[in-house]
């Protein structure tokens, strides 16, 4: 049943389960598995609080990452996201490696910046396709993502760590 | 620079969108695609209202889907999210196929339910992993989300639409 493959493949993955992975993880280890998850990722999913409360949630490109504590992303000065932190800083950003089943919340603020040493920070060439103006183009927005903590995931093991 | 990885990754796949994914979607058409892209992932993106108000993320096995309208999960009893979605129903689901930029928000609600009924309808040879007393395991539950509107992404478009 093609509908049942998440299902399934979960539990194939989870009885692959090596006897080293059921050892509990304790928090430092945590966070540099989580640390080693978010180097690898190029794109998180970034969860905001939408309108009547709802939670929101949108893949973004990692612009930049220091560590597991910032994480940098750019988008539309004109888009929901934007309005929606302006509105509520609180925020969680997502890692995820589907094949491993893995997995990394990290909770905190997520700042908008439209300051010229930020909009300088991320851009590279190319970035024109998304932001026609350029650097200074008024609809290029900097979002800061600052973490206070984090949640990593692999296997059946989940371990909370502070930042 | 590897940390520059998604950034430039995402920027190389925004260049090369053909003239026709630049055709402005209809709504009838971006639901049909959302579907398409529920059936080809195995695995969800669960947004649910943290403590302290924050959003909170979870990847999540999708055990059965309707269409796009209703999406089943299994999970702990004893897990946050239940706790979380016992406390509010408001959630969003998020497929993503990170290889092709396409994304599908899904925002509604998500029911706790723990019936014998629904218990059978997602259960399958070796659930056990997850809940080692069967069916009956107390500490098993199912979670079945309702959606109510979407927003489904692709390239440089997106489009909302009623459920």
């Amino acid at each position: 049943m093609s509908e049942n493959k998440g299902l399934e493949s979960g539990i194939e993955t989870a009885s692959e389960l090596t006897e080293s992975d059921r050892v509990r993880m304790n928090s430092k280890e945590a966070a540099c598995k989580a640390l080693e998850l978010v180097e690898s990722c190029g794109i998180a999913m970034v969860g905001s609080q939408g309108e009547d409360g709802y939670p929101n949630i949108k893949a973004m490109l990692k612009a930049e990452a220091e560590g597991i504590k910032t994480i940098w992303f750019s988008t539309n000065t004109s888009s929901k996201r934007v309005a929606q932190f302006k509105e509520s800083t609180k925020a969680c950003v997502y890692f995820v490696d589907q094949q491993e089943f893995k997995g990394l919340m990290l909770t905190g603020e997520m700042e908008v910046l439209n300051d010229i040493e930020s909009r300088k920070r991320l851009w590279s060439d190319g970035c024109e396709i998304y932001y026609p103006l350029g650097v200074e183009d008024p609809d290029y927005s900097v979002l800061r993502f600052t973490a206070k903590s984090g949640n990593y995931y692999h296997g059946l093991q989940n371990v909370s760590f502070e930042i």
